[in-house]
């Protein structure tokens, strides 16, 4: 099994490029100081998941129509809006090992590039012409930043609940990722039903994304992933392996509120150590991998395929990335 | 000539009490703390000058349609997440005579209930199923939020110009203002030419509403306005009034410098008194007022109905009123 991303992604190579060019094209602003900020976010690259899965959903047609390159533009460039807004919010210092646009810029560039990126996103996915389309953009960005509030209030440690964990996850990551392989469905030209499956596939390696993505927060350091390590529970927000945890290690609470009220890497060993001895982080993987399973039976009623075969390289991948 | 806001919407209150009704059922989001923040700023009132733009507008073809109300409420709910976001760029304190969203809520609210109330608003226009009225609100977000970036930009001391200022507020306020009245004309059945006319007549109520904004700024005291006064000033923003004072008065700019970087009670007065030697006040309500010529010229070509008539005493109103 491939599992690096480039490698998986190799053969979208020139379609990923239009999706830059697209997206340079669309933020141009006119103010240097702007124009300076966007490019500082997309030259660092990223992953570009959302416009791959854009690609490759639209590409189960049997090949990747023109529109579908604006749509994955919109969808990274979207996306791109809500790390922006999510750096200020949790006041990070690194994204994609830079500094962030909040810490470079401040707030208020950050508030209002955020805003500016929205407005472009969803300028470029009117350009498609399609409601359809339309409406699962605009239906997208909502569960993302419903998600993000419902986060803000209920992922602390005094409310966290299982349910609330798989709320936050399903709003803020499944969902939009589930509008993407939508989209990808709809300019494809599938059917009603088909473009389900598409959205049912989004939504559940957007799950398995996800809770990986949590227990990698914990398991990583810095240098690795490129971004502040630890931030979810440094910020206070509890995540699905702290959740185990606290299932199985009684006094596992006691321990992380006092390492939320007073972070120190004595009491990080501790966890740590617990953490290992009740297995939790296989327990996430496992999961994860439950969602990857029933993702990939989604994908079932489409004919083999290019495009489908690197749909399940990343579902794949997504469990087994290690940043 | 009626100058009471009130007054002049009475003949309105029917509608606006349903555009009123649209907001609240459609901002719920089941987060008691959103709600609560959202409810806090819609219970504030507000002049719901946009609203009215798009009913009114909508009105001059007989009859107010159903969906004006849908499109009203969309431009408040949007204009309401602009000044949270706003409020967060400023660090206001006060807004509507209230405590501001971020200072009551803290900025990670305040960024996330913004883009959430922009998503809600965007999506109630959906609703609405006129792919050239998503399109016309799309085109004024993306203006109104270019106009702040650019205000951020160019409107320091050392930046700003007669044509950097008419440029932030061409972007920031009357573009969003002519789409209110484009998409009145649209939702009320008007042909391209006539809607263009009300986006001709909403861009120029836009400036001569932005204009006296900007002149009492400095002309009031915090009591009669409700919000921070002299805030564009104490935090660096050149408006009209002291750009043609500069132009006028050799020692304003330092003067200006000097109040920007210290502010204190006794520059402020000897700036007030060049204000008044100059006459650069009446400078600004007469530039308003030739907003307003052209804008009640832009409304000639619609036939005499109580509507219109309403969309001329506001017009007035714009330039008579004191906060």
């Amino acid at each position: 099994m491939k599992n690096d991303l480039i490698t998986i992604l190799n053969p979208l190579e020139e379609q990923l490029l239009q999706v830059e060019n697209e997206i340079r094209a669309h933020i141009y602003s006119g103010i240097p100081s702007i124009d300076g900020a966007s490019r500082y976010i997309f030259d660092q690259g990223g992953k570009r998941i959302r416009a791959s899965l854009v690609l490759l959903t639209a590409g189960l047609s049997g090949s990747i129509p023109a529109g579908a390159v604006k749509l994955g533009a919109a969808s990274e460039i979207l996306h791109a809006a809500t790390l922006i807004h999510d750096d200020i919010i949790d006041q990070s210092i690194l994204r994609r090992g830079n500094i962030s646009v909040p810490q470079k810029w401040g707030n208020k560039i950050a508030v209002l590039l955020g805003d500016f990126l929205y407005t472009l996103a969803l300028d470029l996915v009117l350009r498609v012409e399609n409601n359809r389309i339309y409406a699962i953009m605009i239906e997208g960005t909502k569960n993302m930043v419903s998600g993000e509030l419902y986060q803000l209030n209920y992922s602390n440690i005094d409310s966290i609940t299982m349910e609330h964990y798989y709320k936050i996850i399903e709003l803020k990551t499944a969902r939009f990722m589930a509008a993407c392989t939508k989209m990808g469905g709809e300019i494809g030209g599938f059917d009603e039903s088909r473009s389900n499956n598409l959205y049912e596939f989004g939504m559940n390696i957007g799950f398995a994304f996800q809770i990986i993505d949590d227990t990698l927060d914990i398991m990583n350091d810095s240098d690795t992933i490129g971004k502040d390590v630890r931030s979810d529970v440094r910020s206070g927000k509890i995540t699905l392996p702290f959740l185990h945890l606290m299932e199985r290690e009684i006094d596992s609470a006691a321990l992380l509120r006092s390492y939320i009220s007073n972070p120190d890497d004595g009491k990080w060993e501790e966890l740590m150590v617990m953490l290992r001895k009740s297995s939790v982080v296989d327990t996430c993987i496992s999961t994860a991998k439950g969602f990857v399973e029933k993702a990939l039976e989604c994908l079932q009623p489409f004919e083999q395929s290019q495009y489908k075969e690197i749909l399940v390289d990343i579902s794949n991948f997504f469990i087994d990335r290690r940043f």
